[in-house]
Parts: C-alpha cells; structure tokens; sequence
C-alpha cells in the first residue's frame, strides 16, 4: 500500500466520505487510492474555489469536514478565499495539498515551487508537511482531529509526491474528535440570574446553537424572561421558519443595525462574537454595543452551545414553547417588474419544506430573508467571511449532503462570477441545486456604499469600475455552458413560472432574474 | 487631497498608466481618484485572477508594471496563483490592496478581517502596511520601486481604508529605479574564452535577452562558436520567428529534456538558472544538466543579459548575423480532424507579423509551437508558475499594452476553466484578442502524467476525475455569455475558415477547437 491509499483509507475510517478534487501531476497517486476505498466518493471541481466553496457547505449541513484535494501552492491559493469564509464560520475541512517530491523541493526554478507552508499557514488552523509515506496515514488521521476540534477548523495536510508513491504503513485509526466543551454550571447559573434582573436582554446566538434543538430552546428561554433573540448577519447557518420561533437577525447596515440594538442593557453571547460592523466607516463606530449595555457570555465559539441553551432552560424553567412562526403563505404579487421583495414572496410561496438557502447577494438578499420570515422551515446560508461568489459552491456542497432537500443559491450577478465553474459540477453530479441570479448589472453594494464611505461626486471612471452593463452578462448561456438548463425572468410573472417549474423537477437549473 | 489621491498620482507620475480592478468598499477612494488622474486608466475585471494575469501579461510585453486593485486579504487571495506565475516570470506588478480601517482591524470578528499580511507576503517580493494617509504617496512611490528592480517584482502595499479617505500629502516623486545589474568584464572574457575551447556548448537564455536585440547577438555568438542556443519551456517572452535566429525550446517531458542536452558538455547560463524537470517522477532525476557537463554563469536574471550578450559577441569578434529564420508558409492542412499540428500549420499560415501568442495548452501547445517555427515574427508568453488558466488574462493585458498588435489566446479546455472571466474585460475593452479553447475534453495531461508518475492501471474513479466529457463544457456558450462572438470548428476546414475570418477583423473572439 502507498502513502496515498493509507492516506485515503485513513480519511475513509474517520469518517470522510468525499473528497472535492481539482488534481494535477502530483496528486494523481491520491487519485487513483480513490479506486480502493468505496467509503470514499471524489467529486470533480473545475476551479479550487469551488472545492473550498463545497466542503463549506458540506460542512454546515453535515457538522463534519469533506476534503479537498488541491494542486501545490498555486492551486491551494485558489481555494484561500473560501476557505475563509469557513474558517470564520467555525466549519471543519482537511485540505489534501499534492506538492512536489522532496527531492525536487529544493529546486526553485521548478515553476510550481512556492513557498507552500506561507500559502497554506495563512487560512489553515492546522498545518503539516507529510515527512514521508509511512507517516501519510497518521498525519490523515491528525488533520481530520484537528479539522473537527468544535467548532470546526482548516486543517491542511501537503502532501509530497513521494510520500504518495512510495510505500505506506497500514491505515491509521480515527482519532477522537475533541467535542464541543460543556458549559459550567456556576456560568449558566450567573446568566440565568442575570436574565431574571428585568433589564432589556438579548441572547446573540451563533453555530449549532441556531439549528431547532438551540433555536427551541432559545425560544423558551425567551418566553420566560422576555430576552429578544439574535444573530449576526453573517452566521454560518439558521434554521427558520415555521414552527420555530424567531431569531432576528442583526442588519448588514451599521446604521440598521444600530436601531436593532438599540435600547439593549445586556446581550447575552452564546457562541457569537460581540457586534461589530463589517466596514468600518469614516466617523462611525465600528462597536455596536450600546453604551452602558452589559456583554455576558453564556458560551464561546468552541463550547457546547446547544447543552448550555438547554441547561439555561432548564435553570430558568422556561419549559413553555415559545411563541413560533406561524406560516404565512402570500399571494402572488401582480405582473411586474421583479424587485427584492416580489422575489422574496414568490420564493416563500413556492418552495418546499427544509430548502436550503445559500445567499451571496448583498442588495437583494435582505428582501428575500425578510419574505421567507414566515415562509417553511429552511436553512439560510451565507458567505460567514465576506469573500464573495461563495453562493454556488456553497450549494453544490450542501446539495451533496442534503440528497433529498431542495438548494436554492441566490447570488447577486457580481458575485456570481467568481466561481461559476461549480454549475459544471451541479450538472456532472445532477444536483437538485436552482441557482437564481440576481441580475441588476451592477456592483450595487458598492453604488451604495461609494457614498457611505465618503467618496462623494463619482467621475465616470468611478461609476465604470462599478458597472457591469458594457457588455451585459448573459447568466442562460453561461449555465448552458456548463450543462445547466437556464432561463431568464424579467417580470414577477415570468419568475413564479420558472421557479415554480424549477421546484417541481429534480436536478440543476439557474434563473437570472433581473431586476427593476 | 487624500491618501488614495496621493498614492494614485505618485503611482502615474511613476510610470503606472494602468490599474486592473476588482474593487470592494474598502477600496472606493481609490477607485474615486481615478477620475482625478487623467494618466491612469481602470480597467474592471470580474475576478482577481484576471487582474493579476492581465497585469502580468502587460508587463511581458511594455517591460514595466501595471498595477492591480484588490479587496482585503481574500480578493488578493484570488490573486495569488496568477502572481506566482509573474513572480516566477521575473515579472513587476504593483498590488495595492484594500484593507480595513485601522479601527477595524482590531476585531477579529470582522468578516473580511484575515490574515493580510501573511496571505500577501505569501508571495510579494516586496510588502508593506501603509501606516497612514501621510505615508500612502511615499509608500507607494516605494512599491514600484520595488517591483521595478531587476528583473521585476511582486510588490503589494496594503492599503487600510483610512489612510484612503483621510488627508494625505502632496504626491511623492518617482524613485530611481534599480537598472539590470551590468556584468563584470571578466566574467564575459572567461565565458569567451570557454566558448573557444572546443567543447560542445549551448547558451541557455532567459529574461530580456530572448527578445529581439539579445537573439540577434546570440545568433552571432552561436555563428561564431558553434554554440546552440536554447530556452527553457517555461520562459516568459520569447521572441522568434522570421529574421531571427532560432533559440531552441527544451521540451516539457524529461526524457525529450534529457534528449535535447544530450551531448552537451557546457551550458552557458545567460539569466537562466540550470535546467531541472517541471515535476519529479519516481526513480527519475530532476536535475538535467549532463553528467560531467560545466555550467557557466555570464548573467543572472537580475543582470543585464541584453548588454552581457552583446559584450560577449563583442569579445568573441562575432560579427557575423546568424543564421536566421526564413519563413516558409505551409499549404493549409487538408480536411480532416483537428490536431495540433494542423492547427499550427494553420495559424503560421494566416497569423499576422507580430502577433503575441499566449499558450496555456499543454498536450496542444508543443504541436502549435513547432509549427510556428518558420512563421513570421512574433512573441510567445506561457505560464511561467505552472498555476494554469493564465493564457486568456495574460492575453488580456499583452492586448492592452499592445493595442496595435493581435493577440491569440491558445488555452486548455480545463485551463480555460480557471479565469475565463477575462473574455468579458476582453468585450468591454474592445481588445483584439481572438482565444483559442482546444478542447480534448479532459485534462488530457494527466491522463499521460497518470502512467508517468507510475499510477497505472487506474479504475473508473481515478478516470472521472480527468475527465470533462459529463457534461460537455460549450465554450461558444460561455464567450457569448460574456459578449464575445464565437464558434466552434470540428475540422481543419473550419478551423481555418474560422481563424482566418478572426484574423481579418479587430476584436475579441473565441474559437472552440474541438480535438479529434
């Protein structure tokens, strides 16, 4: 057995069932392991973003890491920006990195030489260099712990070619995970006691705390003490919808967010940061904390979030359900232009119960969450790290975990460009993903917040940097390029047909709808 | 006038005229202060990667930086493949990367809060944390200084939002820039006096001196000595064809390698460093200079190679020209199946003088290249990192820099995957560039590297993922979703219907060459 098949039959047994792959030269020993594990199923990117952008999304529907197999140094800074985006929302992912032989490392006019562990140190939480085949499989077993250490971690593995070809040593067992560690009792004591001193509260909520079991618990710990419930904008996955009560979700807009805030004596933070803005802009706190407002933490990023809301029901006995969201089902809106919030509505009346959302649009994405507030229960994801064109990728991993629920992307048209190369993938895997591009031919974040920030008065050189009109982009070919069936709506009309068509069938397909 | 003012003047009085942009909010100011510098063009890429390989290509062909725009640590992430390939190139680009306010910076749970630092100096040459609006002119006049020292470097300042909106000083004034180093008299009377002593020699060239001036001069040294003149595979320009002397191409795969220095018993090294494979194989060597064979320096790549070769010609009397190419036009390829050499044939035919050829084609490129060999004059660039994708931005640039000259784009189908994005920057600049996709239908090299690196007899797993038949990628799709006007040629016929008809008319243009 070589280092590769010990390698793969490592990651097999803890528990790694797919690896998203864009192999060069180097990795093809890893490859070809696949043959000879069954556990473990390869799936072909066309760009690394993808991969990174797909074992994210694995990762938030599963709680487990997927791996990536990627080319050197250059191919691994592909997959950086992504992998950042996981890496701020706790996810776990092994990144299987081919470089060169160890004889040929020390070559620097090899064109593919880098300075590999500089490239993979600066997104990874965890990072070795395989010393050799026989030590292939304990480091496959190590990079899985350290990815799955709670919340979730980059753990990088560069794999030399010779430790992949040359002879292994026999699969090395799993090792345990570290589990989220459990809250003390004497702190959910003191919260407890603290959410019983008739102050305005707020539990701010992140990670596996905003599936049901936290979401519900969440809820009754609300009934009984009159604490709001909250989460940040960019939280890595909520669970929403009918029958689950609500958590309000925190603006994009400081100026929003602010208001949301406002009035607040003590957040509570159970696995989230305290909030700040995203940008920090000119004369604007980035802090947004009330003054006088107390911070407690009930739990951090890597404790058990879930048992601690649980514990903190229990010492508060809030056993009452909390109010939830009862399911509104709107009306059609009339023929006309489409807009964030008729979107919004024919989304929430048509889609199907547990649809997973992976939002990448800035503009249209806070009208669409706005509608699916009483809409069936779903999942909403989102670029956790701020790199954009996660969207895509980010559904064709959850549509890879999630076989039997339906993905919905929602992807601004700027965004959408950046790793498009994941419908080709959607295609060859016939994944139940519809891609919605949200066409307003503009990077119009930035119209917006070209203003925010001060720079006022744009010059026409300005206004070009932010325009996507000249030429206009055309979404129905690029996905039929891909192999992806597409069409193009331009009236309220025109998208209910085409959604309500895409939820009726099983397998890829991409809407560009554009926008009034 | 503010910091993002002060850098951009300081920039364009340096010598950028050209900025490709894939801005963010972070970067707005100096997206603003385009407009008040008439010097510098914007160019709107929509993706990193194309930024950076459209600004490496522009320094292939102008020997000078431009300058690209990117958005905090993971928009230069995108960046990074494309930047090692120009830093392994020897290539100047100027990065100027947004980065959060000062303020901002602080908190880590910032979404786009990263790393910056290490994911830039990962692999910049030269980087700096501009510490305020005060210091963004000099910091910039700096960082092209540094990216001008010879040969040419990855310099990247990193830019936080607050020194861009915030009063900065008056434009600083360009610095000096580092010359290529001139070689010492001695070292070239002892390489003379080496290329008299009878053995079976070559000059192995790279950098400024495979252009027309340092060829002309090496076809006189070799016309004097005997000395055969090579390249290797992954130099950065190379300028050949017709009037020039032939400087030989050392092949891709090692044995063909081993073949061409065959017999070689001094290698003079004119900016080059010692052949070494592109990859390591199992009981193979990577290192290809022959036994018992001398290598000689006469130039480093940070030297003058341009002035050591007409020194050495100088002291070695060699007056005489070269032998130079004498174009021979091949008939146009009977009808049939594509191939590369058909192709090639095809393209020497109809190519116009000087047109820049940007090859990112693997199995494709070695046949095309041959055949170009008695063609009219014209420049090659390739990747020079090995991080593929690159032909289409590279062309982006080359064809900015050069408006007046054609461009042709020759690219894998999977490589044209990476940062095909480029074909819109090509339609909305109007760029003459017409890209050629050959289209195997895999990663065709791999499927020859699986044997090489001794993974044989590989199982329907290992086969899918070299594989992109399911689906069939349609890249005339993909370039009119993009606005350029393309087609697809299944035969010699069309091909050469096809290309000629590009050839003919100014503009971007796609042809898929559909491989037999």
């Amino acid at each position: 057995m070589n280092g590769a098949e010990s390698l793969v039959h490592t990651l097999a047994d803890a528990g790694i069932e797919v690896i998203f792959g864009n192999p060069g030269t180097s990795e093809m020993h890893v490859v070809a392991a696949l043959d000879r594990e069954p556990k473990m199923r390869g799936v072909l990117c066309l760009f690394e973003g993808v991969a990174a952008g797909a074992a994210d999304g694995y990762a938030r529907m599963t709680g487990k890491p997927a791996a990536t197999l990627l080319h050197l140094g250059p191919g691994f800074a592909n997959a950086i920006s992504f992998l950042h985006n996981a890496r701020k929302g706790g996810q776990p992912v092994v990144n299987i990195v081919g470089d060169h032989a160890s004889s040929h490392s020390r070559y620097p006019q090899a064109p593919l030489t880098s300075d590999i562990m500089a490239i993979t140190g600066s997104v990874s939480d965890w990072v070795h260099h395989c010393n050799g085949a026989q030590e292939a499989a304990g480091d496959g077993a190590r990079a899985v712990q350290a990815a799955r250490a709670a919340p979730g971690h980059i753990a990088t593995l560069v794999l030399p070619a010779d430790a992949a070809w040359s002879e292994g040593c026999a699969p090395a067992p799993a090792l345990p995970a570290t589990s989220p560690r459990p809250v003390d009792g004497a702190i959910i004591e003191s919260v407890a006691a603290a959410l019983r001193n008739g102050k305005r509260s707020a539990l701010l909520m992140r990670g596996a705390c905003l599936q049901a079991v936290g979401v519900e618990a969440a809820g009754r710990i609300a009934r009984r003490t009159g604490a709001r419930l909250l989460h940040d904008y960019f939280s890595p996955r909520v669970t929403r919808g009918e029958g689950l009560p609500e958590v309000e979700r925190i603006p994009y807009f400081s100026e929003q967010a602010v208001d949301c805030l406002k009035g607040l004596e003590q957040i509570v933070l159970v696995g989230a940061p305290a909030p700040v803005t995203f940008f920090a802009y000119p004369d604007k706190p980035s802090w947004m904390t009330p003054d006088g407002c107390a911070l407690l933490t009930l739990a951090e990023r890597e404790d058990d979030t879930v048992g601690a809301l649980l514990a903190l029901a229990d010492v508060l006995e809030a056993r009452e359900p909390g109010e939830t969201v009862r399911r509104v089902i709107p009306g059609l809106p009339a023929h006309g232009p489409l807009d964030p919030d008729s979107m919004g509505a024919i989304i929430a009346r048509l889609m199907p119960e547990n649809a997973i959302l992976s939002d990448d649009s800035l503009t249209t994405g806070p009208g669409m969450h706005k509608s699916l507030r009483f809409g069936p229960r779903h999942d909403w994801l989102i670029l956790t790290g701020g790199a954009i064109g996660h969207a895509p990728p980010m559904a064709t991993g959850a549509a890879l975990a999630c076989a039997d629920r339906k993905v919905i992307a929602v992807s601004g048209d700027g965004a959408a460009m950046y790793a498009l190369q994941s419908l080709w993938t959607m295609a060859r895997e016939k994944m139940d993903v519809v891609t919605i591009v949200c066409a307003n031919r503009s990077y119009n974040i930035l119209n917006i917040e070209l203003g925010r920030v001060g720079a006022f008065n744009p010059g026409p050189k300005t206004l070009e940097m932010l325009d996507l009109r000249n030429p206009t982009l055309d979404f129905v070919k690029l996905a039929e390029g891909m192999g992806v069936e597409a069409s193009r709506a331009e009236t309220t009309t025109e998208f209910a047909a085409q959604f309500a068509d895409a939820m009726q069938v099983k397998g890829p397909r991409l809407i560009e709808a554009v926008l009034a």
